[in-house]
């Protein structure tokens, strides 16, 4: 029975990963129903506003799902929101148990799907697949238990740890499977977040320039000293932008529809990060994806905001006088540096593409606070 | 048929490797005898001036050398050296057929066994195992056929590229199995090359330090300004050093009976790098690893010396004050800049082992080489 739980489990967060490009700032849900061991029903959550997983898969088990066992990767709703409650829809389907991988991870609402499927008399087993299913929506439980995004940082390097050669040249450090899956993270966050001094050096678009891109993030460009005009190239695509400015007294441009200003008053020539990354959230962005040199990363680690890193190193040597990754403070002793660990390595074309994740944000700590 | 040879040479190749911290300059052979599919007979070469694989495996195999099938990672020794040639014992024991990996290397007596086996009337079958036979006998493949030892460049580092904090503190950047894997190479090395900065600045010793080690490399140290005096830590220790300086006019010192001098006049105020490998070669020396700063590392890529980068790259960030990994000109577009390509990743407790090679050395043209 247990192995047979995982299996359909299993299946039912492959269904979720199928909106991973278009279902934010919803979560990725996924459902399956089974009767006599048999799957008779499958759906999962493509869009915002369009059904919820649990409402496709009932469709297409229709009378079968009477009596039958539904599998659900995330706590069925209990609230009216743009579609009716999906516990409800599961008692009047008369499923006789519920299979969930987690509970709804917005603390005001958690547990209250699985009560009413319990006032019902259907059976609930929770926690089923629970370390994937979180996984598979960091972002998400990000924004709904600590107020702000989960944070992606992309750093593309050579193997001795440089960005860009001292003239500015970086292109091309990695190869062209590296710069794809760069694509792929852009097409599935919410925001991309980057500095007026990297879209002025790299002549950075910062769009999704993937096969299953099917929206364009929203690109945040931090602008303390608005260094950037109109006219730059980065918003002559239409897709939105939002500039972070100190303070609006020299802001007397007239910028197209598509980009909007916060302006966030600065302390020590720094704009405050950790207030961007809240109004973010209030901006239902769940995941953000940042691309940017040594200062911005800098900042943000030593703001301890950065939740996982993803670097594509190339077999590459560009020597002493290139351009560094990071910009930390001088350290006096080893002890004191930051500390990662590698969460996965994978082989992308001539390349290797390195996960890590800061010490002091552990996978246990994260399920820590979803559960509490 | 096939299949069993592979198998076989595969044991031949495991019991070869036993000899890797005591069989140098020798090659690592391994041997097995192999009667009616079974083993009766497992040799391996321990120790110079001990009797080679084969002789071992006849011994243990006895009559049942008879007929049976000799498997033997290196083409057997046709010449009388410290012990018999190994050619005239199989033929004495009557084996009817020999499979090998590989030819001798060096290209003067490369064949000559073959051709005694065959004389003999014995069927030969080569080539079985030939790429792991040649990774095994690097350092003695390329003494024989370049004229010059195998170097391993070891670099211990961060994951942003940094060999120790701006007040040069390095301990510890990587973690203690990281550590332990570099003394093994040490035990396994013939020579571990350094520079006089790195001894004064690291404190290094460059003892291998590992259960398995049976002998001390000899410490070669770059002193072209002669820095080092007789009363460094480094020369307490008594195993073998070579100090390589640029002329005896200020070389006064009186130096203990383990630390020799080799003079080598520098142009530019370099070392002439390529003239010393050739000199180790001469001292039969196989394999040289190297533990170095960026200056020297650089210089050693620069002389397209560098046959193999094993890199320790823990989890840690050190930020761009601290010390870079190599010093190397400043290039002007990324496709100047030296490529390697990764040839394995293996995590050692906290940190990474990335094993690369450089382009330019490419593995099939070594084979190329020991094949001519």
């Amino acid at each position: 029975m247990q192995e047979l739980d995982a299996q359909h489990m299993q299946r039912a967060l492959e269904l979720a990963q199928r909106g991973a490009f278009s279902v934010a700032p919803n979560p990725l849900v996924g459902c399956v129903i089974v009767r006599d061991g048999e799957i008779v029903g499958e759906g999962w959550h493509e869009r915002p506003g369009e059904p919820h997983a649990e409402v496709y898969a009932l469709r297409q088990a229709g009378a079968l799902a009477a009596a039958a066992t539904a599998y659900v990767t995330l706590e069925p709703c209990s609230h009216h929101g743009r579609t009716p409650p999906c516990a409800e829809a599961l008692i009047a389907a008369g499923v006789k148990r519920v299979v969930l991988a987690m509970q709804d991870p917005n603390p005001l609402v958690a547990g209250q799907g699985v009560a009413l499927l319990e006032a019902a008399g259907i059976e609930v087993t929770a926690g089923v697949g629970q370390a994937a299913a979180e996984q598979l929506n960091r972002g998400f439980i990000s924004r709904m238990t600590r107020q702000r995004p989960w944070l992606r940082l992309k750093m593309a390097m050579s193997l001795d740890g440089r960005t860009a050669l001292a003239n500015g040249k970086s292109q091309w450090i990695t190869g062209s499977e590296a710069r794809q899956d760069v694509h792929a993270y852009r097409a599935q966050a919410g925001a991309i977040l980057t500095s007026a001094r990297t879209v002025m050096m790299d002549q950075a678009r910062l769009t999704a320039r993937h096969a299953k891109a099917e929206r364009q993030p929203l690109r945040v460009v931090l602008d303390r000293q608005q260094k950037l005009s109109p006219e730059h190239d980065f918003f002559a695509i239409t897709s939105p932008v939002l500039r972070v400015i100190d303070n609006t007294a020299a802001d007397a441009k007239s910028w197209p529809a598509h980009v909007s200003t916060l302006v966030l008053p600065a302390t020590d020539k720094r704009l405050p990060l950790r207030t961007l990354f809240n109004k973010l959230a209030e901006m239902e962005i769940n995941e953000v994806w940042t691309e940017c040199g040594a200062e911005l990363a800098g900042a943000l680690m030593a703001a301890e905001l950065v939740d996982e890193w993803v670097f594509y190193m190339a077999p590459k040597l560009l020597g002493s006088s290139s351009r560094a990754l990071l910009e930390l403070p001088p350290y006096q002793d080893i002890a004191q540096c930051p500390e990662l660990r590698y969460e996965s390595i994978t082989q992308l074309g001539d390349d290797l593409k390195i996960c890590a994740r800061p010490q002091h944000t552990s996978g246990g700590a994260e399920r820590g606070e979803v559960q509490s």
